[in-house]
């Protein structure tokens, strides 16, 4: 616990003497960094038009900005997350909740995780359907509950109790989604039709994340999903599973994943990526080729991950066609990219 | 894909063809081994009779002779633990299946997770009311769905579709557990009284689990929980977690976690002691002990694992007082243990 302590301890004597803010900040400052990503799948040009890739450049690149701002202010790295995530969130482009996909059932089931390198603190919302952002509630069961993980009506009371924003299940409403579930509802005896129809890939794929590095060397990854279109039982995929769809240790780095949830959990992705780091001494990008390029594809599954170590560099991996992804790197460079060049 | 599907092949001929079944045992069979735990806590003999101790002795050895009579059989390494996990469930000693504890609002919600380690295959439920034996639910998500994780009412209704055996809610009520609640409750404004209470602490720590090895060499590991006296809002633990609670791979080894289980979630244990194992190239003892007697409690939380390797080594491994446990090993010698000495 010591060791948690300390920078705790400076954290919190900053945040109670503005006037020394800014002395330690330009004494210790160190590098920040942004990625995020949009989900990961089967994204090719010839489906697109200029207006449609313009639209999600546009709303990554506000994502970013987002982010950033908090981290150039000497915001947290936990804070930058939040702030990418919630913009991804709130649009209708991404799969993550005003976008969230419709489940079988016709309703949409949201999940979202998030994970502070700096202590190892956690927080997770599974199969909620009235939080407008489940990234915020995923921060308030870290930070206001000895909890980690919280599921469906309990994690919605609990959320409406910490104050987050509580919306009527038919703010996610959007009809291009329903005529997605409709297609797939068509589909359904067709089993390999539902697998491997690319539109349908497409759609599993849907996941938003965001991982930041901000100036006091603090890790923080943050990842929010719709689920999977006409998934029944109260599936439950990655993006709310630390380890598989997020993990944040500073001895190693940040990591937020995108693709075929059940391979996900299965390989214990992200965890398996900081493992790689820490005890392997592999380079981000290793990590990151070795279970996203290596170990995925043999099992099956496919998708993309984003990693962030503690010295700013980066790794944005996906072995699907395409990821929506973006970053502000330590020089304060902004790109988003879509397709595989 | 190929290196998973030559086992399954094998496996598959021999259950067609039974005659050839006696001749591959013969020339193939390696060691087989079975290691449980009833969970760990503040388990002292002060407050212990000797009756309770037979008692429990008596439940870890049935568990412990029920699955190894499947690999004594020629069985798999997954039925072995589904044995013996179940005969722990329907035990009112331990907190599981019937002796689930009661959550804050008088319910018993239980959770359970299972992974195959020659496929990486892996099922798991959470939040469940109606189900007998949540462990065989994990199973039937794992082998009968496309998904890993389900969650509430529609792992129910799954598991029923799948035909596991459904009870009524009454079936869990326990009386001696009821007044545990009614405890907690009358604690419940007094924080550190609900986190430090001894009695407290050991119902927190209630999750029973088993590994096995067949002696085809394939691992397999599984969890079974009651969650945790008087918890509120959906909380899920480590127990349905994959990479948290259990974890399997032939590559490494397999594991089953007891403890508190967000701390258990936020370390990724049983991902983490896989990792060491393959990536450190550690003994399974060393890889245990670095997670639960160095890297658990210095976060400040405590309970324990199981492990075992393909070899038939194992590690029964806690830092809390006692952890119920036993093993039948690759001699066929079992012991039952409860207290560190």
């Amino acid at each position: 616990m010591v060791k948690y302590l300390i920078p705790a301890l400076i954290l919190s004597i900053v945040g109670c003497q503005p006037q020394s803010q800014e002395q330690s900040v330009k004494h210790e400052a160190g590098p920040i960094t942004l990625v995020i990503h949009g989900g990961a799948g089967t994204i090719r040009r010839e489906n697109m038009t200029p207006e449609k890739e313009a639209a999600y450049h546009a709303a990554l690149k506000t994502a970013l900005d987002s982010g950033y701002a908090i981290l150039e202010k000497g915001g947290k790295s936990v804070d930058a997350v939040i702030a990418a995530i919630k913009v991804m969130e709130d649009s209708p482009l991404f799969n993550a909740g005003k976008g969230a996909v419709f489940t079988n059932e016709g309703k949409n089931e949201l999940d979202a995780s998030i994970m502070d390198g700096s202590n190892l603190m956690a927080g997770a919302v599974a199969g909620v359907t009235t939080i407008k952002n489940p990234i915020t509630a995923a921060h308030a069961v870290m930070t206001k509950s000895e909890h980690v993980m919280m599921i469906g009506r309990g994690a919605e009371i609990f959320a409406e109790e910490q104050g987050c924003e509580i919306v009527h299940p038919t703010y996610f409403f959007d009809s291009a989604r329903y005529k997605s579930l409709m297609k797939a509802k068509e589909n359904e005896n067709d089993k390999s039709a539902l697998l491997y129809d690319p539109y349908i890939k497409d759609q599993k794929f849907g996941t938003v994340g965001a991982v930041a590095l901000d100036q006091y060397g603090n890790m923080a990854a943050g990842t929010s999903t719709g689920g999977m279109t006409n998934k029944k039982y109260g599936r439950v995929g990655d993006a709310p599973i630390i380890g598989a769809g997020t993990y944040a240790d500073n001895n190693s780095c940040g990591i937020s994943a995108t693709g075929w949830g059940e391979f996900f959990i299965r390989l214990g992705v992200a965890r398996d990526i900081a493992a790689l780091v820490e005890y392997k001494g592999y380079s981000i990008q290793q990590a990151a080729d070795s279970v996203v390029m290596k170990k995925l594809p043999k099992l099956g599954g496919d998708g993309g991950v984003i990693v962030l170590d503690r010295q700013g560099n980066f790794a944005l991996t996906f072995c699907s066609e395409g990821m929506y992804r973006g970053h502000i790197n330590k020089k304060g460079e902004a790109k988003t990219f879509i397709y595989k060049d």
